[in-house]
């Protein structure tokens, strides 16, 4: 089911064509551009389950697509109801793919099994949307900063479109006001090494690759101007949850007095999680940390710590950009007031 | 010339018997305990330039003994001066390395080629009393401390005895009080994983390992009580340059409001630098980034930044901890009054 792919100037994660899921393999990155043909809910739940598609907003989108390939081949209620079934089961944590394999559920109750194929480039489009807003949002906030340091990946392989806080830099680098970007490898998964390098390559914007430790000294002795990153859940006052790694950056950046900038769509936000205390950081398997690539890096059945993602409190967090706007500094008014704007 | 050693319950890295130097091949832990038996000043050197040998104070004591086995071999003037010449070559930037040459050196022209054996005995015992002082004088320090997170390596492998830091866990849980230590990976080398770790099982301490990034999390979430590393050079005013990474566990430390503690010998203060902005940060090479194990980890030929320290502005450090004492707080005062006491 996978073919070689042309490499061409701009990352496409996800493009559907007549009956097909084109997505571009992310576990061959970036040694591979190899785009997976997904036919059925069952292999597109398989891609997502084995990572070769990744990021949440991408999850819910190529999730959107999966139903309306399941209603395509079986256009019964109980047909559609197992589809969804399959979708959501893929990766159970994943916030917008249940959200959006309920949407086009929905969709397809109220106006029929046709629906569900609408629904789900409807839900493509106002990714994409929402990506070019947030890096607009973002581009006009960081108007003359001209090197950036950024964290794990938020691009095109991420959300549809440029991404999120990586929309952010295309968008600066799209004006000519940014002269470089320093990527952190983000161990344990190395997404920033794998595919952040790739996609500021394919974007021709001129980047440095750092181990995380890397980062501290080098804002302090004024490497970057700023640091932007993304967001998995943002709480009702602020506090930021994101891939480990992300609160020493926060430090290092009010430290150093440089803007430290989340950038997430309004879908992140969850109100009703009055703070990054409440937020549970999931611990994930040993062998990310012990192995790479199958090479033992320690003692074998080594003890190991492996939190997927730390808490950044609201204070050191100088603005959230969203595609509805910005929060301010980020506060419980600021969020609600984003939040309750019309979309 | 490597033989295989019977794994002890302790970790010798390095012991002389008769007319040999044996020295564990740290280029083989965790994995292989394996001795290299060394009988010549080229033997030496080539074994501190390839790593097999590493740590300022167990390097020096190396080339102490590399000069004994020139004297031996030939113990005319010019036989000497060319050994300390070869072991001074083997790591130019590592100042233990040429101050011990020097003084067997100095021995050596004072009292003939007789002394060089005897000089490097007394630099290796004065070594390792200043392992167990700065053990003792940390354990006092912290007292009631039950959780300790360390970075990079600071053991018997880094300076003979216990070493310098994690001396000071091990005396800590030799008195009983330590529950457990949190080891970072310590990227791009791996020091903390590979060695720490190794180190830390010898000693028979619990210990759990994590990737660089998740240290600022767990020191925010209380997960332990101190951090204790070592450090490569501190500047008269007590700002620490040590293994990159050091920069953000102080700042996480400091913002969790816990203890930051460095140890290390009065050796390793240049009271003549003044301040941190003084010393010059090593970048090494790119491809102890971009490869583990000479497996590519991001697209051949990116760009690289990968300077091997940082500097940790003495307020952010609670105490230093040298063999004469502790600095507390570290301070222009505090450090000269260390460095001008009798060794």
């Amino acid at each position: 089911m996978a073919i070689l792919r042309t490499p061409g100037p701009q990352v496409v994660a996800l493009r559907f064509e007549k009956d097909t899921l084109w997505a571009l393999d992310q576990t061959a990155l970036p040694f591979e551009e190899r785009e997976l043909a997904l036919r059925t809910p069952e292999e597109v739940a398989a891609a997502i389950r084995r990572l070769s598609i990744r990021g949440a907003p991408l999850i819910g989108v190529a999730a959107a697509y999966g139903v309306a390939l399941g209603a395509a081949r079986d256009p019964t209620p109980d047909g559609i109801t197992a589809a969804c079934a399959v979708l959501r089961d893929a990766r159970p944590t994943a916030v917008n793919l249940a959200w959006a394999v309920d949407r086009v559920h929905a969709a397809v109750l109220a106006d029929g099994p046709g629906e569900a194929l609408v629904e789900a480039r409807r839900i493509h489009d106002e990714e994409l949307a929402a990506s070019r807003e947030m890096g607009a949002a973002g581009a006009d906030l960081l108007a003359g900063v001209r090197r950036v340091l950024t964290h794990c990946n938020t691009g095109a392989l991420a959300a549809p479109g440029d991404g999120t806080a990586l929309a952010v830099v295309a968008e600066m680098a799209r004006r000519g006001a940014l002269e470089g970007v320093v990527a952190t490898e983000s161990r344990p998964l190395l997404q920033g090494a794998r595919l952040t390098v790739y996609e500021l390559g394919k974007l021709g914007i001129p980047h440095e690759l750092i181990v995380d430790s890397a980062a501290a000294g080098l804002i302090a002795r004024g490497a970057v101007d700023a640091v932007v990153l993304g967001a998995d859940r943002i709480a009702g006052n602020g506090d930021v949850a994101n891939k480990v790694g992300t609160l020493s950056h926060a430090l290092a950046a009010r430290h150093a007095g440089i803007p430290f900038v989340v950038v997430a769509p309004t879908s992140t936000i969850d109100l009703a999680c009055p703070s990054g205390r409440e937020i549970t950081i999931e611990e994930r398997a040993a062998d990310e940390v012990t192995e790479i690539g199958r090479r033992s890096l320690t003692i074998p059945g080594t003890r190991v710590r492996n939190p997927a993602f730390d808490v950044t409190p609201s204070e050191l967090v100088s603005a959230i950009v969203t595609e509805r706007g910005v929060a301010l500094p980020p506060a419980p008014q600021t969020l609600a007031a984003l939040c309750s704007q019309p979309a």
